[in-house]
């Protein structure tokens, strides 16, 4: 099975990185096309980003570290001073395109650093390092993706159908993404797997990138709406339930996109084993527990006007909580790139920290 | 407070009732814009039917009672036989509009056996009679929507809120409708409740419908996606879940619209108590449980291209069931026009049916 390439390094030159481009699925156009950007332009990087052309917190860092390293690599060689002023000028730009993604700031401080450390190097080489390094941030996403998917399907059985919320596929990671990450490897391994994906409103990632990129491997997979969770649960259709997360309490506590904790009542309702994928860079020692996590509020639009017409009164109230937290308590098991991990989470979760 | 008119009757002269015509709202146009259709024509109403100008099912029936004694009152006055013939085929017609609505047959029947009672009758008397039949019907609805009004008022307080799923509310019916009648009624008393709105995918009849005749009945009323439900609940944001029925077995087991089992089973794990408001018509004696209830499942469409654009990949295999089953555990107790009836279910709807 061929992986999804999300975001790439493209170089220009067989035997060089350098000069290069990055390439990255336009997720804006998914489903109804696959359309790819291909570009060395920081601002058509920034714009990617800030529009949700690429989305997904690993993914967001993958093409912002490229980004950096696309721009460096226009400097002036007389000298490593322009190279890393470009480099800075770039990081601090790509870092005002999505305020609140922190695997944004975390991958545009990594580049930034190796380019200080690196600094001796003779221009054309710091270029050259700089674009590996962000070869490697893609790298070690995408292996640690594939290791999340090696030990979670470690749960999976032959005919098993698993239900998921959300998009925590590969087009929110480099290739295998983290909660689909498992059915991928299954897959590959020849177990018949399929996934049943809630839409998820108000935007749908679900129908319109879950649905599509398991059908671009070959994966069966049918959409529901989300409030049909408990009939298919109820008919036996589910085996288990994979979700990502966006943050992981130092207790087990998960906050994942609204609907996340709803599924995992449901879940637990039925006798559906709930599990949490995700890396260990998505657990936070210092947040104790998910009542310290705070739950942003989306545009009301998204659910007023989301289907391109209106289809609220003018005016309604709306509540549009964007993450719910799933209590430690639903959960099975929080699988990461070490391994699965079992409750109780705090000792799991301290153990691995140490 | 003003009561919302469904439907109904309206005489071109002040002093009798025919000639005359059928007032409905349009609920196609909502809730962008209130626009009533009126007609006598037996095609314009069958149309309406169809299409879901008027949709629910007591609002249905009062529609094609209407639409038959429309059809019969442009009957030649010579005889009686040509206002039953006028009668006849206009209720063949209309019984082929919504071929699955109960309310539609039973409202046609009604009409047409009144219509054999009264043969004897002069043939304007006879026309007459039929539109007092037809608004009969629709008062008669009006009654039973007032009095599960009443009885369901009494598990209301002062502040209390109310999370309900898809329209039972006056737009399915004559003027206040089922699950939403308490609510008109603790409003009329001068208590403050709200009312939190599930969407209702697919076709969003919570957004579209219930949030639309709340404002305008000056009722606060907040929409969320389906998704929500829990976190709306986990913030004790919610005092009691009210929903309509389909149909009711004869052990409590209530089919609705897809997606009230997951709330059932959300309000139980919340301890918020869930009532099912229906007419006694509802319950249907000869269906033992729930799992005698068929699940038909609706057109793939209406998911992946829900509100104007293709919102999943082409071809992508879908699972629409258009109704669950809430199992009598999940309900704290069944509001219909003679009261409350309480669990075991079983000896309530037996003791009610003799």
């Amino acid at each position: 099975m061929r992986a999804l390439r999300t975001v790439e390094w493209l170089a220009d030159t067989p035997d060089s990185p350098v000069p290069g481009r990055v390439r990255l699925i336009d997720q804006t156009r998914l489903p109804g096309e696959l359309v790819w950007l291909e570009t060395a332009d920081v601002d058509a990087i920034w714009k990617a980003i800030q529009t949700l052309q690429v989305r997904g917190a690993p993914a967001i860092g993958i093409a912002a570290a490229m980004g950096a390293a696309a721009a460096a690599q226009t400097a002036d060689e007389t000298d490593s001073a322009p190279v890393l002023a470009a480099l800075h000028a770039a990081a601090d730009y790509l870092a005002t395109s999505r305020p609140t993604a922190v695997n944004l700031f975390w991958a545009l401080a990594r580049m930034r650093a190796v380019g200080e450390t690196n600094r001796a190097l003779p221009p054309r080489a710091l270029k050259t390092r700089l674009v590996r390094e962000a070869i490697a941030i893609r790298d070690e996403d995408a292996a640690m993706c594939r290791a999340i998917g090696r030990h979670g399907a470690t749960l999976l059985h032959d005919g098993d159908t698993v239900l998921t919320h959300c998009n925590a596929g590969g087009l929110a990671a480099a290739e295998f993404g983290t909660a689909l990450a498992p059915i991928y490897t299954a897959h590959a391994v020849g177990l018949r797997v399929s996934v049943i994906a809630d839409e998820t409103r108000p935007l749908l990632q679900g129908s319109r990138l879950t649905a599509w990129e398991l059908r671009q491997a070959g994966i069966p997979v049918t959409v529901i709406c989300d409030n049909m969770a408990a009939q298919v649960m109820h008919e036996g259709r589910v085996a288990l339930v994979f979700v990502g997360a966006d943050r992981i309490a130092a207790n087990g506590d998960a906050a994942n996109k609204i609907g996340t904790y709803g599924v995992a009542i449901l879940a637990q309702a039925h006798g559906i084993p709930f599990y949490v994928l995700a890396p260990t860079s998505t657990i936070d020692p210092a947040t104790p527990d998910g009542a310290a996590i705070p739950i942003e509020q989306r545009a009301v639009e998204e659910i007023t006007h989301g289907f391109g017409r209106a289809t609220a009164p003018d005016g309604v109230a709306v509540y549009a909580p964007a993450f719910d937290v799933t209590p430690a308590r639903l959960i099975a098991g929080i699988v990461c790139e070490h391994g699965i991990l079992c409750p109780p989470f705090a000792a799991a979760i301290a153990a691995l920290k140490h």
